[in-house]
């Protein structure tokens, strides 16, 4: 490329595997892209540029002229464009869309018009149906002439003609069948598929549960409408870690390596300057205890345990229920179990952790019995309330589809510390005089 | 069932998909369960088998005749019955080992001596290897005969009479191709695989970046041994997530919802016993300090709220370096750069939220410019150095390949916590005759 050798650039360049020629674009200079740009063509553009980040994506589309854009994005599966025209400015989306090819256009105008996150939203409409009177000589030569440009080709759908759904062959069973056999046949007739509007999770948890390369996106009139891929929900599975962490830790979106310091403190800033002051509450609590603490200094020792410990075993509860409700529906029984399973975790926590706290707080130089009673029964209830508050916030605020957010580790902490330092306070102002 | 039917069950159960086959067994109690071995045979039950987890399996097997159980294992593919024994006690596993056809005993003998989480301990060796000299009708008469054994022939491996991997052909590329073409014609020479003693987060990387249905495990000399396919890396990721989970809640390998409160207490408590040990330190630190709490006991109202931000700050943090770790390599140019954004993001938060505790400790009733500068100082060192710490210490903990979980979210935000309550009782002890 240095030495703009166009040709040995192409030779070397186009053997790679489209995501190591990725690899290399992405270090390039804005110089050295712009000459890729010319050496190779729009078709040879479309891989490099379907694997690139979305703002990746957005910087380079604008380097672009508008003949080579438009060339390229009528080589890009139907889903990807969508993603990309759902990230840029709408007028810009509209003006490529006039300007594509019309069928094409429909096709993507029709899956833009699903909500985020849903089926419809991830589904490709390259997929390959049959009729069920052909034949799996009919299949392949058909197949030979036309199998490159649909998304997946190791299933097809058997439609009748009204373009219902009605079976299943997988590439498999149609290369072991024998020559003449009619795809009625050999297709498979229990069809599993989810619908247009089914969530994301949903979507990722049929394909991983039943070891498909692929789900069809069939219409509530049993109309096939889409495929969702196994590489697309490899992508989603991402995603929803990121946010099962996210809540976990109060980081959410804000996950990203690449991000400037600045756009990090954006992101972060607002939810550390939430919890400050939600912290304000506590804070105010210890403060109306100011008397006990003036007279038993002592006490204020004990403080950051009984805060901590409500964090720590608050979050464990937590995690268990993010990644719960991440695999898996959940029912009334099942809430139920966990509530019970949890309560009871709790119980036996805080009992352990209660007598022994007790016992510290007997050892200690300045303890005694007293003192011991106060911390134990205190970190008792803590750990208790803390590990019930970890299972009930996730699942009501899941339940009542608020932003889950409002269930993230930080604020749960706060409730729980609040709690926790009420309880201790309360016991200690009580058993003062004893002290 | 219920009406011992045995034509009727077996008529409409073994129409089900396998994993609906699946659900349905795991409801039937111990008796029933006894039913459906006599009514299905072996072969039709290793589907069901092979859905299960692990300790489903193990009740499962433990309920099956000798002669049934080793028919199905004979049925499962090798990288499942590897899977499966090295879950069971190590006499059980050999002596099965001996009874069960030699081949594939010897197969399941070289996978369990692959390390676990490696290349070598997922793949499966049921691949499709081709002659580069084979046509494609040739090839394809092949899979139509053979066809069904392999764990999947949407790759087909072109290897030389050595056994070298050379090439790799998939289904597609077969299908799309004229008849008389030879393999070495259509295959692609650029190969991506993986050792067999990659890890498994890496095989995960290779096949998400590229795309892959499978990808081929070869050693150091070229020679295949084996493939690991996508279904097997959604259970990777699945794995891996709850690893990161647990790394930043403290809750590893206690995400399960099926334990029980016991078992629960068992993985969690020892868990909330250490951190309760190395709260005291915190607790030590305090007490060293209760002259000044006992001159002022304003003082102690802030201690959750420096705590608490201690910890949010180190999880937020935390969470980007468990995530990013997760998903790329870091090089030393990556350290660097993500050790620079923390810092200038710690910077950022500590300074802003540092000038708000100001403000807000000069507004409340007992408020004043020096309890606004000590708290405010102290917030500001909390949260700088909290991002630091909640950067570098799993960082190191990585690079060293200390145990992660030394670097989970509850044991940095203890050492947060002291660093910044160690800061803020310091100041306020310097300036304790201006309060």
């Amino acid at each position: 490329l240095k030495n703009e050798d166009e040709e040995r650039f192409r030779e070397e360049f186009l053997e790679l595997h489209p995501t190591d020629q990725n690899e290399i674009f992405k270090l390039m200079s804005n110089e050295k892209r712009k000459r890729v740009y010319n050496y190779i063509t729009a078709r040879e553009f479309a891989d490099i540029f379907s694997g690139l980040q979305h703002y990746e994506q957005k910087m380079v589309f604008s380097e672009l002229e508008d003949s080579y854009a438009l060339e390229m994005l009528n080589e890009l599966p139907a889903d990807e464009i969508t993603d990309f025209f759902s990230e840029i400015p709408e007028h810009i989306s509209q003006y490529l869309l006039e300007k594509m090819d019309k069928t094409e256009a429909d096709n993507i105008k029709h899956l833009l018009s699903y909500k985020e996150n849903t089926a419809g939203s991830l589904m490709t409409t390259e997929f390959v149906t049959v009729l069920p009177s052909q034949t799996v000589s009919e299949i392949m030569e058909r197949l030979r002439m036309e199998g490159t440009d649909a998304e997946t080709i190791y299933y097809l759908y058997v439609t009748n003609d009204t373009g219902k759904l009605i079976g299943v062959v997988s590439l498999r069973e149609l290369i072991t069948a024998s020559l003449n056999e009619k795809a009625e046949k050999i297709m498979k007739e229990q069809l599993i598929s989810v619908s247009p509007l089914a969530d994301q999770q949903e979507v990722s948890k049929v394909i991983k549960d039943y070891d498909f390369l692929a789900v069809p996106v069939v219409t509530s009139n049993g109309k096939i409408v889409g495929i969702v891929t196994v590489d697309d929900i490899l992508d989603v599975i991402e995603e929803e870690t990121s946010e099962e962490i996210g809540e976990i830790s109060a980081v959410k979106g804000a996950l990203d390596l690449e991000v400037s310091s600045m756009e990090a403190t954006k992101k972060r800033l607002p939810w550390l300057i939430l919890l400050l002051f939600i912290g304000m509450f506590t804070a105010g609590l210890i403060s109306s205890f100011e008397s006990t603490i003036a007279e038993v200094a002592m006490l204020a020792v004990f403080i950051p345990l009984i805060a901590d410990m409500a964090g720590n075993t608050g979050t464990q509860s937590l995690a268990v229920v993010v990644r719960g409700l991440a695999l898996d529906k959940f029912d009334r029984t099942k809430v139920f179990r966990l509530l019970k399973r949890e309560s009871l975790t709790g119980l036996m926590m805080g009992i352990i952790c209660g007598i022994l706290v007790s016992i510290i707080a007997l050892l200690i130089p300045q303890g005694n019995v007293i003192l011991g009673f106060i911390i134990g029964t205190s970190l008792f209830v803590t750990i208790l309330f803390s590990t019930i508050s970890g299972t009930v916030i996730p699942l009501i605020v899941h339940k009542l589809k608020i932003d889950p957010a409002v269930a993230s580790g930080p604020f749960i902490t706060t409730i729980n510390d609040f709690i926790g330092l009420l309880t201790y306070f309360s016991i200690a102002t009580t058993l003062l005089h004893y002290l």
